[in-house]
């Protein structure tokens, strides 16, 4: 099997870490990788925060809901929408920058953001080092935007740590493939008997892991999505100057 | 170098294919890399849509704008938010849905789209095939919608090509990998000698591959983002049923 492959085939989330710090030169080659990875019109509208400082890390970890990784991983990297970049184009040619007034911007800097976040996720494990994506920072966006002194125009959409590996969890199991893959046209959600056989799939991992807060999927999904999950993302995006009314 | 790391570092987006078919295999592959990558609160809010059928993907070609190469390459994947498929979680928890109301669930839609897409680039790289992502079915949405049958609660986001590479193109350059890493905090936007020297860099490629039409950053930023780019992403957003009110 190709190695490349194969790492992608065996992504998981790794919230186990060493003390020992990732290497400038891993660092700068993980970024790298990231950096040429593509945008929405090239316009390059995704910046990120490296952080390495303990006590910054520790406020980060607060941030998102206390996740002791983010204090425990050396490396923790903030993704940021950022259309003050793209702003300073729009400057530079004499216009006013409109897109940020739209929900196609903010969407499409989320959208690179993913790609920026994956990319930073494959490149660390090429390198043999582990990696969790972390949403939590968006339990409160404006907590973010004053410790990494963002600025107007960008928005803390989603982070990782980066960290060499104490322990290697099992695969989590995902739905079936053909509740993901479509051929041609859409083809249906997922029927009751798929999602009860994923939910005993699922709770047997949590079992393996020895979790008791872990959840079926359908209760998961659930508990979240019946509400806002991060409710503070619409305002805080706002008072940054997205709109998102057109 | 590590050949997994090499791969993400050269990553491009190819435009020239030959008329080779992909096989099932290396198909099945690439989308299985993708059905792996994480999702928000393991919701796996993400499905696809594979078209090969070739008429299908000349209508797609018109969609996105008449980009030829859609055309061409024998595989055209839709990279759809999917609220659907978590919809029926909610059914089966007798919940309510409530996220797709919000901008935080379209953003957390389009963040793990961005993923998927990246995932499934950079697995047919890792197979020796070409991808080129298209943002460009954002353009008309609806006409996505009614062409690949897409339920309420879903929107197709972005998409991708992939085939058997006929040309390999240079290196796109990009803006300094300083205008795109901060450490521990915000450092400013790029100055104006930054951005001129990349325009300059940027003009001297597009003058290797012969476009007349290529743009400067400033220029192309510009004219793309003194309006909203895609203008039908909110409307048609709303009419599948995201909110993005809350």
């Amino acid at each position: 099997m190709n190695a490349s492959l194969q790492l992608l085939l065996e992504h998981r989330s790794f919230r186990d870490y060493t003390e020992q710090a990732v290497s400038d030169g891993d660092l700068d080659a993980i970024i790298e990788a990231a950096h040429r990875a593509p945008s929405s019109i090239n316009g390059q509208q995704v910046s990120l925060v490296v952080v390495r400082n303990p006590a910054t890390r520790t406020r980060i970890s607060e941030i998102a809901g206390n996740q002791p990784w983010i204090v425990k991983a050396p490396v923790f990297i903030c993704v940021v929408i950022d259309f003050a970049k793209t702003g300073t184009a729009m400057e530079r040619a004499g216009e006013t920058q409109i897109i940020h007034e739209s929900l196609e911007g903010f969407a499409v800097g989320a959208l690179d953001s993913g790609i920026v976040l994956a990319t930073l996720m494959a490149a660390a494990r090429a390198l043999g080092l582990g990696i969790v994506p972390i949403g939590g920072i968006r339990n409160d966006p404006q907590a973010m935007i004053d410790l990494l002194e963002l600025p107007p125009m960008t928005f803390p959409i989603v982070g990782c740590c980066i960290g060499h590996i104490a322990s290697t969890p099992p695969l989590k199991p995902r739905l079936p493939g053909n509740t993901f893959r479509h051929d041609e046209k859409w083809q249906g959600v997922p029927d009751a008997a798929t999602i009860a056989a994923y939910d005993a799939e699922l709770m047997a991992y949590w079992q393996s892991l020895g979790r008791t807060d872990g959840l079926p999927w359908v209760e998961n999904t659930a508990s979240r999505y019946k509400r806002v999950y991060f409710p503070k993302t619409k305002p805080v995006a706002a008072s940054q100057g997205f709109l998102v009314d057109k």
